[in-house]
């Protein structure tokens, strides 16, 4: 079983306090922190994760958990290009560091340096080394650098391409997940969010991106935001402009399980091919309470998609099997 | 049968002409219309309507319609507070006429002054015109009145007090609708409307509006954005942030049923308490076409209500008995 979407969201006390000591000095640049600068030991990474993600993994029955920085910590919009990279390579050297030490428990997926007002070509150098030089398996792509306030230009944009080009040649998949909101008029777990994956998925119904690049894989988390409960709005828009199928997009877009009780995922299966959802918690991460109306912990979502109506083959392909197609980079540390 | 969600797409050119006339004086005032100078006759108005929502609503079984200006053509953050109070007096003046001429097809709902920058409270006065001389039953409040870009404050900020206050001592309720999008981020009809949705809902979850304002009713379209779909995800952020179970909300806050395909109708009957649901279809709106799957039109959405596991009672409750109750004025144009 593979969970395709987990964050390191128990991060060392140390970690933090060199992204704070980073975000104090912009107004000092002298104070800036070096990555090397973090000191974190094996052992303070191993009782990062023991007592909650492992804890979580043995009692639910889960596998594999792809695992990322933490979204809303990624801040994309705090300080510049520069503070973006230094960032990004503490935060992606901290979660190969995990990997390494649970291989069986995670996987290694990256943040990218994105900085607003920056093509995302600036992101080619880090993915091109965890991908190469640390064995990252995907990365996450913001689709709003600017904190809420979508200043810069849509995912189709050509500023977008040499990313999508790199990506392509590495062979990873990339999860659409904006960060925190600086925004005050978007909740960020709840609203901008579930909004920004809603709005990437109306950018590729306007757009020509995968005719562009045909084999290019993204992941849209959080259930595909609105866009399955609205699944007939979306068929009947593409149609009315002239686009193509939703079907066709579907070679090129996968959803999460990231749905948080037992409707939506009933719902996300019914619309949604099994063979473009892919198994997910998002496990520690929005939601940590118990539902009252179930005695479970909300975010446990293996036990809504045992209990949705798939077949044994199609609910195969949800917990592994399509995870093995779209992350190709997986192969060799999954077991058979 | 009462279909809350109606906007006047079908504009007589001549509006659509004087609209575009106060646009181009927005760099040349001395050119701008006055709205009075907009001349449309009775018979203009019903041929508008006559071969669309008319015969719409005959064929599908429609009764009366709650019928407000277009919502794209809103347009809050075009020009200042005198371009949008000017536009909306045409706008409103021009929906009320159409109510007028079909008073068993149509009750008029209002768009509201908003200008970016500029409190609510500045539509009090337009609100009142309204509904004390004219007979509107409610009004469309834009949580977004800056286009896109989510400058202005949210919707449980003091500066949208007066606007709430005005309301509740009308008996008037508000759908939260944004307008046209012009940041190229946000395709309007599929992800402006429906981010814009799930927004609102998440402000209301992390604010005490309703304490505040107990009376208050507002309306979430479009099915309520994600909502319904991520139910257990705001109950669960409910839980952890210490607010109010969502069932609080319910007293304030209803959900109608712009949702294009039977599995979205289906999860949000199952989901929402039946006396939160509104019938509404938004035709003619946002899409037109004919449903391959179906072969019926995706709007119809009474078809969907009508295949619903919903209790005779419950479905009266959806397709008018809700209305009557959160739209009190509506008394009087309904048979019984």
């Amino acid at each position: 079983m593979v969970d395709c979407h987990g964050h390191y969201t128990t991060e060392p006390a140390a970690m933090l306090d060199w992204r704070k000591r980073q975000i104090a000095a912009l107004n000092d640049p002298g104070q800036t922190p070096s990555p090397d600068a973090l000191k974190v030991s094996d052992d303070e990474i191993r009782a990062s994760v023991a007592n909650r993600q492992l804890k979580l993994q043995a009692e639910r029955g889960i596998g594999l958990a792809l695992f990322s920085p933490r979204a809303g910590g990624m801040g994309h919009h705090i300080g510049d290009a520069r503070t973006s990279a230094d960032w990004s390579r503490v935060s992606n050297d901290m979660v190969y560091r995990v990997a390494g030490l649970f291989p069986k428990n995670f996987a290694p997926v990256c943040q990218l340096p994105q900085s607003p007002g920056v093509s995302p070509a600036n992101c080619r150098d880090e993915l091109t080394r965890c991908v190469t030089e640390l064995g990252f398996v995907g990365c996450n792509v913001n689709p709003d650098p600017t904190g809420g306030y979508w200043r810069d230009p849509p995912l189709y944009d050509r500023s977008w391409y040499p990313l999508w080009e790199r990506m392509v040649e590495l062979d990873v998949p990339g999860m659409i997940h904006v960060s925190a909101s600086a925004n005050p008029n978007f909740q960020a777990t709840g609203a901008h969010y579930i909004a920004g994956d809603t709005t990437a998925f109306m950018q590729f119904i306007t757009s020509d991106l995968f005719r562009d690049f045909p084999t290019l894989r993204l992941i849209i988390p959080h259930g595909g935001g609105a866009v399955p409960y609205h699944w007939g709005r979306y068929r009947g828009l593409a149609q009315d402009m002239k686009r193509p199928p939703l079907s066709d997009l579907l070679r090129n877009v996968w959803f999460d399980t990231c749905v948080y009780h037992q409707p939506g995922i009933d719902l996300l299966t019914r619309v949604i091919p099994a063979d473009n959802i892919l198994f997910a918690s998002e496990m520690v991460g929005a939601v940590n309470g118990v539902d009252p109306e179930t005695g479970h912990a909300y975010d446990d979502t293996k036990r809504y998609v045992d209990a949705a109506a798939l077949s044994d083959a199609d609910r195969a392909k949800v917990f592994s099997g399509n995870a093995r197609r779209v992350y190709p980079r997986l192969a060799g540390r999954l077991p058979e």
